[in-house]
């Protein structure tokens, strides 16, 4: 029970606002920012001032279509270049790591197929520093990395990064972070967190769900994560486990998951079912994803088998949402990685099954989409998530900035 | 993306700091006043001074045991007779009222039982409000409500307070909050809540919950209700449906739930399941409390049909518990109402289900408890959700005192 803030934490808060508020919504005019916030422009400018003398924005003239006659006004820009992070995502069948600059683009990035069941932490880390490291030596000689982070398929503890559960991927309990920080050198800790969870945070800043405060992201890979938004928060939980909606029990008795229980919603609605069901082996020379879109595409050609296996794993999807929108009450479900194509390859099987067990209350304005942001939602989490903390208090990285050796490339 | 507050913004928050402060943990020094919330000693004085003058706390010297020779220190003490709530709890059962003080203190209360299956909204609300007129009348004549707050057994739609569903009393989309807020008069609306809502609340704030930001209630009446508590706040939901645990499906397929699923959680463990596998009839005579209690009664005094039917019940909560430990990582669940007695007598299967069906990183810190409120979580509950508004921003309410006639009895 905290009283309210110090007047410089209100300056470092609205610093931070006014920055997130550019990376997210983009180059903005100084009385729309005021707008916004509710401040007057002397204030705006203030903020704004110094956040340029910290070099995270800048002022131009608005670029493009849309000037007007006269005197045109200033926007303020974030530095998308100069001010970037370092998003890592190691999946079950890939590694990408990206660096993406304030702002949210994309800069450079550098992918490599991974072989399944082989994970060595060490060499995987190496490699993913390796990477990293070849991005950063292109980035500019002022360009300046302010946080890095990465999306792992997996339970991971929220107070050290430690790796707890991941059965697609076998690994102990290590902190992966830890060991890519140091193979980095940049001084900066990397953040490791669950790939479903940063694509639950990546399709509400930057997806289908920007604007809805209550969402439930669905993910699909070789496992089923889920994320979930509750009042514009992501939903971590006493250690940071929170999410695990693909250990849900929809079929008690049911396929046995890789968790050791029986039934859960990854078991019944997972790749490997789908595959089963289509009457296809998994093969190490087709990914997941691939072979599940080809299951998607014979169904629509035609092929019964296929079609049957969607409608199977579309029935179990169903009523795995049904138990969350009664849960949760949320305003939008979205289908991320593999379960984009299953949903939209059993739309009528899930729908039907949400109509049967969900409450009709919260049934009647719940949206369900397919994630925007495609294979990259984790890869735009983590990058999200490795901005938090300038967005949070852009005075600490003024800091940081002011001892250049510490985090300069 | 609103900035940082005003100067006077945060003195109304600092203000509903200090009383939420004192109404939660009691008379408290300055000394302890300015600790807790990071403020010197003279800024807690003038917030004091403040909420002495507006008539919701006082100083005075400590009472009873404890007291140090020299001069003691004064306590700033809540106005707990002058200052209070009327709480509303419509149970399946039973209609209780209540009087409750700032600071928590039931000052007074009414309580009727209720016969199952009649519900006429009009009769009822005329039922709470001649008992809250009671109840205010015997109050001081300076005495002051500064909110009203009904539990109810349904859903409710946040933005009206309308009911939505409510399958064990029925009743359609009335709003009983309006109904009831014209009989009292009073000039005060009535929040009406999902009574497992408010005994989640009651039990974070006041019993078994405190200091457990991420805590699940399970209550038990005729049906299941739940109340979801998620980083320190109670998950509503997009339209305050949000925590219908009750309407999970465990067991596709299995026992018929008043909702028209099947295999619902309430429908599984709820009351009329267990008297059935008892070999119990619902009997009008006893209610449904009392029933539970005589089943686990009889498992105690070694009833093998009476046990078994609990272990049967306890094998389907622990399954429910499960998928919530996985989907929320919880600190702690907390069985209430019936449920208490019911976890009571089957901890060991619904340890056991838990054991099988959840992950072991979110299971091996979260604490099984049973509700230390007892029958009364819904009703503290509904009181904390009435002193909301005074606790968020005591200056609106002094606005309120400002103009006697509007608000005092």
């Amino acid at each position: 029970m905290k009283a309210g803030p110090s007047p410089e934490e209100i300056r470092r808060h609205n610093l931070g606002t006014l920055l997130r508020f550019v990376h997210l919504r983009g180059p903005s005019s100084r009385a729309t920012l005021a707008e916004a916030m509710g401040l007057n422009r002397s204030t705006i400018m203030a903020l704004t001032a110094d956040l340029t003398a910290a070099g995270l924005v800048r002022e131009e003239l608005p670029r493009g279509p849309g000037r007007r006659a006269g005197r045109p006004s200033l926007v303020v820009r974030p530095e998308g270049t100069r001010v970037y992070v370092l998003a890592f995502d190691l999946g079950v069948d890939r590694l990408a790591v990206a660096r993406v600059g304030l702002g949210g683009t994309i800069l450079d990035r550098r992918e490599a197929t991974r072989t399944r069941g082989e994970f060595d932490p060490n060499e995987t880390v190496g490699a993913l520093a390796g990477a990293a490291r070849a991005l950063t030596r292109k980035a500019g000689r002022d360009a300046v990395c302010v946080g890095a982070a990465m999306a792992f398929p997996g339970t991971v503890r929220r107070s050290d990064d430690v790796i707890r559960f991941a059965p697609n991927l076998e690994v102990g309990d290590v902190s992966l972070g830890d060991a890519l920080s140091r193979r980095l050198g940049l001084g900066l800790p990397v953040a490791v967190c669950n790939d479903a969870n940063l694509g639950a945070l990546a399709e509400h800043v930057r997806g289908v769900g920007i604007g809805c405060d209550d969402l439930i992201y669905l993910h699909g890979d070789v496992g089923f994560g889920g994320g979930i938004v509750v009042g514009g928060r992501l939903l971590g939980g006493q250690d940071g486990y929170g999410g695990e909606i693909g250990h849900m029990v929809v079929n008690p008795g049911g396929r046995l998951c890789g968790c050791g229980a029986r039934g859960c919603l990854e078991a019944e609605v997972g790749e490997r079912t789908l595959l089963a069901y289509a009457g296809r082996a998994e093969s190490p020379d087709v990914s997941g994803r691939d072979a599940i879109r080809a299951v998607v595409d014979a169904a629509d050609r035609g092929d019964v088998q296929a079609r049957d296996a969607l409608h199977r794993v579309g029935d179990w999807l169903g009523r795995g949402v049904a138990n969350l929108v009664n849960i949760f009450n949320p305003g939008m479900v979205v289908f991320g990685g593999t379960l984009r194509d299953i949903y939209l390859g059993s739309a009528a099987q899930v729908r039907s099954a949400l109509a049967t067990n969900a409450l009709s209350a919260p049934r009647e304005n719940v949206k369900l989409r397919t994630a925007e942001l495609g294979d990259d939602a984790t890869l735009v989490g983590a990058a999200e998530f490795a901005f938090a903390d300038v967005l949070a208090d852009p005075v600490e990285v003024l800091a940081r900035l002011r001892s250049p050796e510490e985090s300069r490339v």
